[in-house]
C-alpha cells in the first residue's frame, strides 16, 4: 500500500486497489478517485479491478449521463458504484434487511417476548392510521390548492376575455403560469433538490434496499407538496399522483422515525421501528396511501404498491396497506361531503373525481372488439414511444442541467411560457360550434369547469378545443370520459389536443419542479381513445367516452406497464364494474406490445438517474458465472483484535459497510470466519475508546456501557463520522475487540454457486453483504463479499466484456462442457492416486 | 447400527436411531417405525431423540387427531414428521425451490438463452389463458348444473305443494337431497378422498411447499367437480366456491405437466414446466381463477390468492393471475350472454350473481356509523364462535371417521335428512305474510326463485323463510341483499334463518363430500346483518339490504380474517364502489375482534389435517434458539465415492431425500462438504447402474448416458422405488461416483445463527434442506441438515419443553447473559494465553 496504489471504492464493500496506470485522468476525475498515500500493512496490494476503470472510462465514451436528473446537496462523498450504473456524484448506499446477531444485540433481541411483539403490531397499526389520515388531509389539501388556484386564473381570465380583452387576458394567464412554475422550480433547487420530478422511482428504488439519500427529509416533503401544488395550477401538464406518492412515503418515513431519538420522543411503545424492515413496510403503505389519495382508489392503491413499488411483500403488509388506504378514503370521502355542501371555494365536484362514465348498463359485443383491439395495440405502440421519447429528452434536460441550477430554471420557465402559449393559442384554431339543445349544464360554461367554454366564440356557441385546454388537467380528464358528448368534440380539436398533449407533457415532465407521468398519460390516453372512437364511428355501439377510458388504460399499459392497478383505479375512477373484462383485454395487449419495444418508464427513469435497482429475476449470464467470478479485489478484513490505527486507516480510507472478522491462531487452530462487522458499529465502538491495550479478553463489563441506542439507525450515534473522532497515537497503537460487536451469523455462499442462486438469497432475504467463501477450508476463509453492486448487469458485463457480446444470442460463452468440469476437479485426485 | 436399534423416519433428512427402551409399543404403533437389523457401518449409533419419541407419546396422550381428515390412498409410507404434527399416516413430502446445481446439470440450465427465456414466458401466459379458459368453463359449468338440478328439485316441489300434497313434495326433497349426498359421499369415499372439503387448505399448503399427496391428481379433479354440484344441489348448506379454488388449482397443475411424460406431449416449448417454482406459479394462477369464478370477479379473485393463498408473490406473478382471472371474466361474461337469452334452462340471472343492491347513490352519515360499529364487533366475535365450534365438530367427526368409510357416508347422509327436515320443516313456524302492493316480480313467486315463495299459504300472501330456505343458497343470499325489502322479513323468521344457517352449515362442513364455507358464511352473515338492520331500525339511514351485505363482510373477516380480498369481492358482488368505506371498517374490526379470541378458519383446520405449513413469522421463542439447538440426530452422510451397498442401505432404511455428501482423505486434505445428493438423484443412478468397481474417477462418458428427464420431477424416472431395483450381491460392492450428481452449493448456514434468522432464509428462498455447517473447521464438516419439520413449533416445543410452559410469558429461559456468553467463548482463550 505504501507504494502509493489507487483505491477505488464502493460504498458496501472490499476496496480494490487499482493501479494508477490503467486510470485515466478522465476516469480519476469521473469518478472522484482519491489517490492516498498512507502506511499500513494488512492490505494486500494486488494490482486488479482494470476492468473496472475501464467501466467507468467507458460510460464516459457511450455519452452516458455523468450528472444523474437527481441532485444532492451533499457532493463530497466518492463512490464508484454509482460511476459505474452511470452517475458519478451521488452517495448511494444500500439498506439492511438483515437480523444482526451479535453478543451484545442477542440478549435485548431475544427477550423480546410476546408482549412486546403485540406492542410493536399495535403501534404499526396505529402509524398505519397516522400515515392515512395526514396522507388522506394532504390529499385533500393538495386537491383544493390546485382546484382553487387554477379555477382562480380561469375565472379571471375567462371573465377578462368576455369583455374582449384578449391579450391582457393572455398576459394575467401567462404571467400567473410562470410565476407559479418559477416559484415550484426556485423551491425545488434551493430547498429540495430531491423533490423534483414524481418521486416514484426513488421511492421504488428506496423499498428494492437502495437508500437514496434526502428523499425522505422534511424539506422534501414541504417541497414536494408546495411545488405540486403550484406546478400543477400553472396549467403545465404534468400529475399530481407521482408526488403524491412521495409525499405518502415521505410522511411514513417521517411518522416512522417519530420514535427516533431525534424527535426526543423516547416512549418504549415507539422504539423498535428504527430498522430498516419496519420502515420498508411503513414506506410501502405509505406509497399506496399516495395513490389512494390522488384518485380516491384505495384497492387500486393497494394494489399499485405492490404491483408497482414494493420488492418485498407479504400478507400482513397487504392488509396495513389496505388499513391505510381505507382510512384514507374515508378521510377523503368526509371532506368531498364538506366540499359538496359548496365550503371549499372553487372546489366543487371537480378534483376528486369519481369519472361517472354511465350509470346505466354496458352493453357490448363481438362487433366491438376489433376496434378494442386495434386501440390497444397502438395504445401499446403510442405508449412505448412516449417512453423512448421521454428517455431521449431527459438526456438532452440532463446536459443543460449540468450547466447549473440557473439553466434549470430558465429551462422551467421556457417549458411555462411555451405552454401558456400553446394552451392559449391553439383553441384559436378550433371552430365554434353549436351548443347542443339538450345540454346537461349551462352552454357555454362561465368560469367554472365544464364541458362547454365560450372562449372567442359568440354566444350560443362553445370552443371545444378550450374546454379542453382551458381547464384544469382533471377537468379535462373528465370532459373526455362523460358520456353522451359525442358529437361535441371534432375530430380535429382532438387531433390537436392529443398531439400537444403527448409532446407538451413530455417536455414539462423533466423539469425542475414536483411533476407526475399518471394525470398526463390518462389525459393524452382519453384524446387518443376518443380519436380512435371518432374514427370508428358507428361501427361500434361504444360511446366515446368509455373510448377514452379505454384509450387512457391502453397507454397507461403501453408507457407504465402496470396491469392490475391501473385497472383497478380505472375502476375506481369510473364506477362501473361492467367495463372490466375490456379495460383488463385492453391492459395486457398493450403491456405486451410495449414490452416488445422497451421498458417500463420508471426503469428507464431509475436508470437514468443512476439507482441501483436489483431486479427479482436473473439475467440469463447470471447462470454461467458463479459468486467468484464476479468478487471482486483483496478483501479488507479485520482480525478478531484490531489495532486501533488499522481500524481507523480502513475505515478513512473506504466508504464500506461491512467487514469481514477473521480469527487467526493462536486464537483458533486455522483462520477462522468469525463474522461479519458493520461501520455503523465500529463508530461507536473507537468513540466510546473502550480499547485493550493487548489482543486478550478482558472482563465484559466493557461492553456493558454501550446502550442499544448507541448503534440504532437514524438515532443520534448515526451521525458519527469518522473523521470527527479524534485519537492520540497512543491510543492508535491500542487494541479493540471487535468480537462482541461482530454478526455472528452472517449469511454466506460458497464461491462455486452460480450467480443466479446467490441473487435469489441475495434478493429475497433482503442482504446488503454476503460473504463468499472457499470450497475447501484450509486456505483464507473468506475469498469476498457480495454486494448489491456485484450484482449489477454494468459491473458483471465490464468483468467479463464477452458476456455482453453474446447477451441476447445462444450461449457462446466458453461454459466448460461436462467433460472439462469433470476432469479439471478429479484430475489432480488421480494423480494423487497414483 | 448392528444392534437393531430403531428408526424414526421423517422425510426431507436425519435419520435419528432411537433406542427401543424409549419408544413404547404404543407409540411403534403410532408412528409405524419399523425396526431392522441391518448390517452397515457409517451410521453412527448414538442413542438419541428420545425427545422425539416421547414427543409422538405426548401426541397421543393430549388426544389430538391420530387419523387426519384427509384421506389418503397409500398408507404405507412412514414418516416421523406427520406423526409430530399430530396425524401419523399421510406421508407428507416437502417441495424444493432450490435451484439445484450439480455438474450434470450445469450445463443444460446455464445454455438457456434469452430465446428460451421468451419460450418460457410465452408458455407461461398461453399456460394461464388454458387455466383460465377451463377454469370458466367448469365453473359456468358447476353454476349452470347446481341452478339445474336444484331448481327442478324447487319446481317439482313447489308444484306438488301447490296441489297440496304436502307430504309427498317432503319426501321429494328429502330423498332428492339424500340421493344426491349419497352419490358426492360415494365417490368421494372410493374415488378420491382427497376431494372431501374445501381444498383450500391442501392448495394452501401446496403453495407453502408441503406437497400434500394426491390432491391435483385427475380423479380428485373429477370427483371435485361432480361431488361439488351434487353437494350443493342437495340443499346442504354448504358452498362451491372453496371447491372452486381446489378445482381451478387441479386444473392448473394438470395443465402444467401437460409437457411432461406422462402425457408424452414432449414438444419442446412445453418442457422445463416439470420444477416446483413453476407449478406453484401456475397453481396461485388456479386458484386466483377459482375464486373469480366463483364470484365473477377477478380483482377480488387475484386479491385472494395474494391474500390468503400464496406463500410467495412476485410482481410477474400478479399479471399472470390477473390475466388468468381476466380471462375467467371474460369467458362468464359471454357465457352470461347466452344465458340471458334463456338458453341455459333454470339458469336464470341466478347463479353468477351481481347482486345490484342499489343502483342509486347511497349516502351515509355520521349517525349510521355506531351501528356499523356495533356489527362489526359483534361479527367478530360470531366469527370466531363460528372457528371455535367448527373446530370441535371436526374434531369429534375425525373419531367418527377413524371407524370406517360407512361410518363416513352414514354422518354424511344422516347430515343431509336433517337438514331437508329442517328446510321443510322450519317454513311452517312463519305466518304468511300480505304481498307488498308494489313488488317489482309476481308475488307469490312460483318455482324459480324470487323474493316471495308461497310455500302453505293462502293466496295473495307469501312465506318469507320459504324464500330464504327453499332456494338455492344463491337466491337466498341475493334475497337478503335486495334493496327495499326491508318489511319483507320478519324478525323473528330471521332469527330462526339465522340460528339454522350457523348451526347447520358448522354440522355440514366436514362430511365427506366436496364443501365450501364461503357461501354459508355469506349467508349466515347476511341474515346476521337483516337482524341488526332490523334491530336498529330508524336509526339509521342504510336499508336492510345494505345491512346483510356489511353482516356478510363482518362474519367472514370474524372468520376467515381476510381483508382485502373479502371486500375486493363484496364490491364485485354488489357491484356498489360507495360501499368501500362501510366495508373496510367492518372488515377492519371483525378481524381484529377475531384474532383476538382464535386463528383463522384454514389454519385450524390445516392444523387438524397435520398439514406442515411454515409460517413467514419467527415465533418470539426462535430468537432464543441456535439451529444447533433444533437439528436432531446423527446424519446420513455418503461420501463422494460411495459403496452401491451403502447408498441402497441407506435409501431403504430411510425416507430421507437429501443427504450431504462430504469428501474425506485421501480426496482431500480435510474432510470437506461437497454437496448434496437428492434422493430423486440417486434413484436413476442406481437404476442405471453406472458402477465403479474402484473408488476412482474415470472418464466422463459414463454420466452422459442420462438425459434431462431421468431426473425430471413428474417424468417416469420419478416413479422409481428403491424396492424395485434389484442388484446383485456382487454389484452391491461396487461404488458409485456422486459427485456429478450433487449439488455442490446448497445454502448452508452457520450452527450459532438463531433459528429465527434460519427461518427467514428456508422461507423467502423456498428450501427443502438446508444444511447446517459448524462454526469451527476441523471438526465434521456439516453438523445437520435443517428441514420444514425443524422449525415446526410441534418439534421444537417437544425438544426444549421448557419453552412451552413460558411461551406466552415474558423471556424465563435460560438465555446466557452478555456475561456468560463472553466467557463461554473467550475463557478457553485466555488459558491458551497463560
Amino acid at each position: 500500500m505504501a507504494d502509493g496504489s489507487l483505491y477505488v471504492c464502493h460504498h458496501d464493500a472490499g476496496a480494490f486497489p487499482v493501479s494508477p496506470r490503467d486510470v485515466t485522468d478522465e476516469v480519476a476525475a469521473l469518478s472522484l478517485l482519491f489517490w492516498k498515500n498512507i502506511g499500513g500493512d494488512f492490505v494486500i496490494s494486488t494490482p486488479l479491478l482494470s476492468g473496472l476503470a475501464s467501466a467507468v472510462a467507458v460510460d464516459d465514451d457511450t455519452g452516458l449521463l455523468h450528472q444523474p436528473l437527481l441532485l444532492h446537496r451533499s457532493e463530497s462523498n466518492t463512490t464508484a458504484e454509482v460511476a459505474i450504473v452511470g452517475s458519478s456524484v451521488c452517495p448511494i448506499e444500500s439498506l439492511d434487511y438483515e437480523i444482526i446477531e451479535n453478543d451484545f444485540f442477542k440478549p435485548d433481541w431475544r427477550s423480546r417476548g410476546k408482549i412486546q411483539k403485540y406492542q410493536h403490531i399495535f403501534m404499526k397499526w396505529i402509524l398505519c392510521f397516522l400515515i392515512g389520515l395526514i396522507v388522506g388531509l394532504l390529499g385533500f389539501f393538495i386537491n383544493l390548492a390546485v382546484e382553487n388556484i387554477a379555477g382562480m386564473k380561469f375565472v379571471v381570465t375567462s371573465n377578462m376575455m368576455l369583455t374582449g380583452k384578449f391579450m391582457v387576458a393572455f398576459l394575467v394567464f401567462a404571467s400567473s403560469n410562470l410565476g407559479l412554475t418559477l416559484f415550484a422550480s426556485l423551491i425545488t433547487a434551493f430547498v429540495a433538490p430531491e423533490a423534483a420530478g414524481s418521486g416514484i422511482p426513488e421511492v421504488k428504488a428506496y423499498l428494492n434496499g437502495v437508500d437514496v439519500p434526502a428523499i425522505f427529509s422534511f424539506q422534501t416533503l414541504v417541497v414536494k407538496i408546495v411545488g405540486s401544488i403550484c406546478a400543477v395550477s400553472s396549467s403545465l401538464i404534468v400529475g399530481k399522483a407521482g408526488p403524491l406518492v412521495h409525499t405518502g412515503a415521505c410522511v411514513a418515513a417521517i411518522v416512522g422515525q417519530v420514535g427516533s431519538k431525534k424527535f426526543r420522543l423516547t416512549w418504549k411503545w415507539l422504539r423498535g421501528f428504527e430498522n430498516d424492515w419496519d420502515m420498508r413496510d411503513l414506506v410501502t403503505c405509505g406509497s399506496a396511501a399516495g395513490i389512494a389519495a390522488a384518485f380516491h382508489a384505495p384497492v387500486g392503491g393497494v394494489l399499485f404498491a405492490l404491483e408497482e413499488m414494493a420488492s418485498w411483500w407479504r400478507g400482513t403488509l397487504l392488509c396495513g396497506a389496505f388499513f391505510t388506504t381505507a382510512v384514507v378514503a374515508i378521510v377523503l370521502r368526509a371532506l368531498i361531503d364538506v366540499c359538496l355542501r359548496g365550503e371549499c371555494g372553487l372546489f366543487g365536484k371537480g378534483g376528486l373525481i369519481t369519472y361517472d362514465v354511465t350509470s346505466a348498463n354496458i352493453s357490448y359485443h363481438l362487433r366491438d372488439v376489433p376496434p378494442v383491439l386495434l386501440l390497444a395495440v397502438l395504445g401499446g405502440i403510442l405508449g412505448s414511444i412516449y417512453n423512448l421519447l421521454l428517455n431521449k429528452v431527459l438526456q438532452i434536460y440532463s446536459s443543460i442541467n449540468k450547466k447549473g441550477v440557473a439553466f434549470r430554471i430558465i429551462l422551467a420557465c421556457s417549458i411555462s411560457i411555451f405552454t401558456s402559449c400553446l394552451l392559449f393559442g391553439l383553441p384559436w384554431t378550433a371552430s365554434c360550434r353549436a351548443c347542443p339543445s339538450n345540454a346537461s349544464e349551462p352552454c357555454p360554461t362561465i368560469g367554472r369547469s365544464g364541458n362547454y367554454k365560450k372562449f372567442h366564440c359568440p354566444h350560443g356557441y362553445h370552443n371545444d378545443l378550450a374546454s379542453l385546454f382551458f381547464n384544469t388537467n382533471d377537468d379535462a380528464i373528465k370532459n373526455l370520459f362523460s358520456k353522451n358528448t359525442d358529437t361535441e368534440f371534432h375530430l380535429l380539436s382532438m387531433l390537436i389536443f392529443f398531439a400537444a398533449c403527448f409532446f407538451v407533457s413530455i417536455f414539462s415532465f423533466g423539469i425542475l419542479a414536483p411533476a407526475g407521468l399518471f394525470v398526463p398519460v390518462i389525459l393524452t390516453g382519453a384524446a387518443y381513445g376518443r380519436i380512435i372512437g371518432m374514427l370508428v364511428g358507428s361501427n361500434s355501439n361504444l360511446n366515446h367516452g368509455l373510448f377514452a377510458v379505454l384509450g387512457s388504460a391502453s397507454l397507461l399499459g403501453g408507457s407504465m406497464r402496470i396491469t392490475v392497478s391501473v385497472c383497478a383505479i380505472i375502476l375506481e375512477l369510473t364506477n362501473n364494474l361492467l367495463l372490466l373484462p375490456l379495460i383488463m383485454l385492453v391492459l395486457f395487449i398493450s403491456k405486451t406490445v410495449g414490452d416488445a419495444f422497451n421498458g417500463n418508464i420508471y426503469d428507464i427513469i431509475m436508470t437514468l438517474k443512476g439507482l441501483p435497482y436489483l431486479k427479482a429475476h436473473a439475467q440469463p449470464y447470471m447462470r454461467q458465472l458463479t459468486v467468484g467470478d464476479v468478487v471482486t479485489g483483496p478483501l479488507q478484513i479485520f482480525h478478531g483484535f484490531e489495532k486501533v490505527g488499522n481500524v481507523v486507516h480502513v475505515l478513512k480510507t473506504t466508504q464500506h459497510n461491512g467487514f469481514p472478522v477473521v480469527d487467526n491462531p493462536p486464537f483458533s487452530a486455522s483462520p477462522v470466519l468469525f463474522g461479519l462487522i458493520l461501520r455503523a458499529h465500529l463508530l461507536p465502538l473507537l468513540k466510546s475508546k473502550t480499547f485493550l491495550i493487548t489482543p486478550v479478553p478482558v472482563a465484559p463489563d466493557a461492553i456493558i456501557r454501550f446502550s442499544d441506542d448507541d448503534f440504532a439507525k437514524w438515532g443520534l450515534g448515526n451521525d458519527d463520522n469518522i473523521e470527527d473522532i479524534e485519537l492520540s497515537e497512543e491510543e492508535m497503537e491500542m487494541y479493540l475487540d471487535l468480537h462482541p460487536f461482530t454478526n455472528t451469523s452472517p449469511y454466506t455462499v460458497v464461491e462455486t454457486m452460480s450467480l443466479a442462486k446467490a441473487l435469489k438469497l441475495f434478493r429475497e432475504v433482503g442482504l446488503r453483504h454476503l460473504l463468499v467463501i472457499p470450497t475447501f477450508s484450509g486456505r483464507i476463509p473468506v475469498v469476498g463479499i457480495l454486494t448489491r453492486h456485484n450484482f449489477m448487469p454494468e459491473h458483471i458485463l465490464n468483468l467479463h466484456p464477452t458476456l455482453a457480446q453474446i447477451r441476447s444470442r445462444r450461449l457462446r460463452f466458453a461454459v466448460p462442457s461436462i467433460e472439462q468440469t469433470y476432469l479439471e476437479k478429479f484430475g489432480a485426485w488421480k494423480i494423487l492416486k497414483k
